[in-house]
């Protein structure tokens, strides 16, 4: 593979409920056939409404509870509660749950940061979708096929810091994988699957900065190939060591 | 931030003991002041000489335990558990350890793919010295200071596929830190710490490949600062939920 260029697109505007996101990309930034577009997805959820008013938001019991043993906000507790299917580990200052995606993620994905004050930002409920409408509407203004990638910052298991990750994907297969494929001497490469959409996250997140206002970054050179989702990211019940 | 660039290194000769890594590199790529290196670590450990011979390999009994329960080689695993501090799981075909390192990783490392018959390479046991070795021996090549990072190809908990991570750093933070910072609103931006050069190492196994005698890429405009190890992308015990 030769070369690959990462552009962050520059807006310090807000991105609202209803804009249009395509138009948005395109006024700002020339794509071009094969490119990969990362979208950060609080942009996306705002841009989509996806926002929590936090004073229509009443702490269940559990949500109180929760808020004593974590050291959180009543109000924030009971917006994780609303998004999580369960909770991995809790700690004082940390809740880490399991979106209704099936993403093991801080506090559900909920977040005030860079929000309007009284406002939470949820993840989108159908990153998938989001990611596909994004795709589509550049293809009709532009006439280029690119993929899009919903990105978010994720903590991990076992390391400090965070990375950026892939919640929503379209016009790509998110994984490469090399099973049944030659090393260089021969020997086939049993294990070895690449989560090409979390590395294409990472990557546009070192060009992003975090109160930056850049929604939106575009790489260059990656070629993307075939059609999948992020869900495929997501490790099935069935074979997951770490439930 | 500007743009970013990531420039794969070719080079299909085999890396041996001994071989001068940064001659290697500044024979065939123009360094600039503040390029980020990105070295496979299996090379690093090539060229320094960190492979097991199998045929050295006694399996014990725990190794034979180990073989049956998981369906690998005794061999194989007498050599995971040379390099093991303890196994965080197993599981037919998986075997996840926790390297001398405190590295999170399948096998702990130790891999057979693309080395010669009867040898697995390990993880370098220093790799920030190995880092800070070639950091140097460039700087004396080319009067430029780089950043370098060792990295290796590692699973994650709750995800499928894999993602490269930093196991070795020198010239660098590997962490941009947020935390006191102000969003875009004035608020301090509370949980937000980047685990930067993971993120390097990922967005650099993009233009690899896994049996393209990528060893080296070069990432041009991230402008790396400060200094730090590959240490600090442990999770100390004390703070680790994922014991």
């Amino acid at each position: 593979m030769e070369k690959l260029d990462i552009f962050p697109v520059h807006g310090a505007e807000e991105w609202t409920a209803g804009m249009d996101l395509a138009a948005w990309i395109t006024a700002r930034f020339s794509l071009e056939e094969g490119d990969v577009v990362v979208v950060s997805s609080k942009a996306v959820s705002k841009a989509e409404g996806h926002m929590l008013q936090q004073e229509e938001l009443v702490p269940s019991a559990f949500a109180k509870e929760l808020a004593d043993r974590t050291g959180h906000d009543p109000v924030y507790c009971e917006a994780v509660l609303r998004e999580s299917r369960d909770i991995v580990r809790m700690a004082p200052g940390v809740i880490i749950c399991r979106t209704r995606h099936g993403f093991v993620v801080a506090n559900a994905g909920v977040d005030a940061s860079n929000c309007r004050e009284g406002e939470y930002a949820i993840l989108p409920p159908n990153p998938d979708s989001s990611a596909a409408r994004i795709r589509d509407a550049l293809a009709e203004r532009t006439g280029k096929q690119v993929a899009v990638i919903l990105s978010d910052t994720f903590g991990r298991a076992w390391r400090v810091g965070q990375t950026d990750l892939a919640v929503g994907v379209a016009g790509m297969t998110p994984l490469r994988n090399y099973r049944g494929c030659a090393d260089r001497y021969g020997r086939e490469l049993y294990w070895t699957c690449l989560a090409d959409a979390d590395e294409l996250a990472s990557a546009a997140e070192l060009v992003r900065g975090k109160a930056d206002g850049v929604p939106v970054v575009v790489i260059r050179g990656y070629c993307p190939q075939g059609s999948g989702s992020a869900a495929d990211l997501v490790m099935p019940p069935e074979r997951d060591l770490f439930r």
